[in-house]
């Protein structure tokens, strides 16, 4: 039975296996990422995300076990954790981090917890990510917790990846508003106050929903893809964020959390925007992948000379950086031109 | 006179419409790049990272400060801040921010302040940094304080493009060590305790020392570039970051920083380890300029017919998006190779 097969038997061992050779970008992980792809488009891919310290891993934890162990008589669903971000305990990269959080789930069968062991291996986290999710939604968990660390583009990124995106704040992560960036407020679809029982838990909540007042109707879920511009419908602004509170290290508040995130894939289902985002996702795959095969061919045909001659004329700034890229593609326009060399 | 050559006379006007242009990504601003390549190598860049909430913002203001009017003598030198934080008030991000902080600084002719306005417009925040910065180089500022938010790899690339990288802290950020991430200590040139009147500065100085002892010899300032796999030199290890306190808001500590980025400077000149970041700078430069050309040659060649069809096969996971993009490729190779429509 190949890796393929004991993957979509439920062999967890495999699917750790499968799972580096998918991230090493190796000849057998790509083949069987193509192979399992028809066993995609299942899981619920919901992604938290939010500033250190504000104790996402901790509440990524606690909504997993909310998950297995559902207070309200809902089915427990198998659960799969993807950590990507450098400050996760998951991931490996808190040296003394608080392992012991984890050690409950650990033992759980049907709770599987992986951390992205390397960033940009694949080509970026984002593409990482998007083919480690598939593999883990073709082994049969129908949710996929995506932790990664709230600043910048990486989020949005990943945001584009999840169907439904948490924002995870704390109270007095800083003295003003500055702390609370729009940017992700604009992708967020639910918002989750953490460590509620500290002081400054009122503020925090004001200036979230000051802000989501301001922000909304969000439109701008996905930023543009080279495939498509198409906008969010308006159907979006059918869903307000709510702003919830947790205190993730003694559980309090994500059973709520855990049937946000239920309501949001129901109304993603019923509203045709999970096919729209679902679309949208691919189309921002197969972009960063065309991207990906066109460097590697083009590297593939490169002439080593011409680019040491070429780089060292950057170097002494006779030409500039695009007049370098420039120089060295048309070089290889000739080749492929030249039918000696066309496959 | 055109705009290059006005930037180059010192106009603040021209040089704000030529990084507009620039960031759009226009003819104009790209030819303008070129142009003005040939004046860049100068500058000092200096990266500052940090977590939102540990007054990054503030204490780049005060940095331009202390380099416009320092206090040890030595002569003042033109600054440029680039803020390429999303939550940063130069950017416009934070929607009460403290603007009031640069109003004496904006009025100095000698520093000049630029946000960027969108990510990713020029393929990337790190892309668009390069080019901007170049145009700061150029412009004749010699030192360009580029202020990011920390947190993944848009810090990381960030780093690559820095001589050198500040990384900011703060008391309390988070409950543990989790908060100090790993690798964003690798990074770091210079560690800032900011906000250190608060409670808990001799943790967090505690924390970052034990860290930074567990983490050097630090020989990864750079990721693996596609164009050269060279690693630092163990010279790299002759700079041990240190960890400085700071009360940005009250411009304390702030002088100490100003001298160690001087320092910081000197050493990476005698070390050679300068030349040696340049060329990784302009490697990774280069490469990410050549996979967006070639992206765009390609989508400028391709069959919107067959991309219709085949992203289908796609979203009806008949076909893995990798499939699907080598079933484009090959298309394009076939144009390319198509002697009546090679260029």
């Amino acid at each position: 039975m190949g890796l393929v097969e004991q993957v979509l038997a439920g062999d967890r061992l495999a699917l750790a296996r499968l799972l580096t050779q998918i991230e090493n970008d190796t000849p057998e992980g790509r083949e069987a990422l193509d192979r399992l792809f028809a066993f995609t488009g299942r899981a619920h891919l919901v992604g938290v995300t939010g500033s250190p310290g504000t104790g996402k891993s901790s509440l990524v934890n606690q909504l997993a076990r909310a998950f297995r162990q559902p207070e309200d008589g809902s089915d427990p669903v198998r659960v799969a954790i993807l950590a990507v971000d450098p400050s996760s305990p998951f991931s490996g990269g808190a040296l003394l981090g608080d392992r012991v959080r984890m050690r409950d789930l650990s033992g759980d069968p049907d709770v599987f917890i992986r951390s992205m062991a390397s960033r940009g291996a694949l080509g970026g986290l984002a593409r990482a990510t998007a083919a480690l999710s598939q593999a883990l939604d073709a082994a049969g968990y129908p949710l996929i917790l995506i932790e990664t660390v709230g600043a910048g583009q990486s989020e949005v990124d990943i945001a584009r990846l999840a169907h439904t995106t948490i924002v995870v704040e704390s109270p007095g992560m800083g003295d003003d508003i500055q702390a609370i960036k729009a940017g992700i407020l604009e992708i967020a679809d639910i918002l989750v106050v953490n460590k509620a029982d500290r002081p400054g838990v009122e503020n925090t909540e004001r200036a979230l929903r000051a802000m989501l007042d301001l922000g909304h109707p969000a439109a701008h879920k996905h930023g543009p893809s080279l495939g498509a511009g198409e906008a969010e419908p308006a159907a979006e602004q059918g869903w307000v964020p709510p702003v919830l509170r947790a205190v993730s290290t003694r559980g309090e508040g994500v059973a709520e959390i855990a049937a946000a995130i239920r309501r949001h894939g129901e109304y993603l289902r019923s509203s045709g925007l999970w096919q729209q985002r679902e679309k949208l996702r691919l189309e921002s795959e197969l972009d960063a992948l065309l991207r990906d095969l066109l460097a590697r061919r083009w590297r593939a045909g490169l002439d080593e000379d011409l680019y040491r001659q070429t780089f060292d004329g950057l170097l002494q700034r006779q030409i500039s950086p695009l007049q370098a890229a420039e120089t060295l593609l048309r070089q290889a326009e000739r080749e492929t031109s030249n039918p000696t060399r066309a496959s």
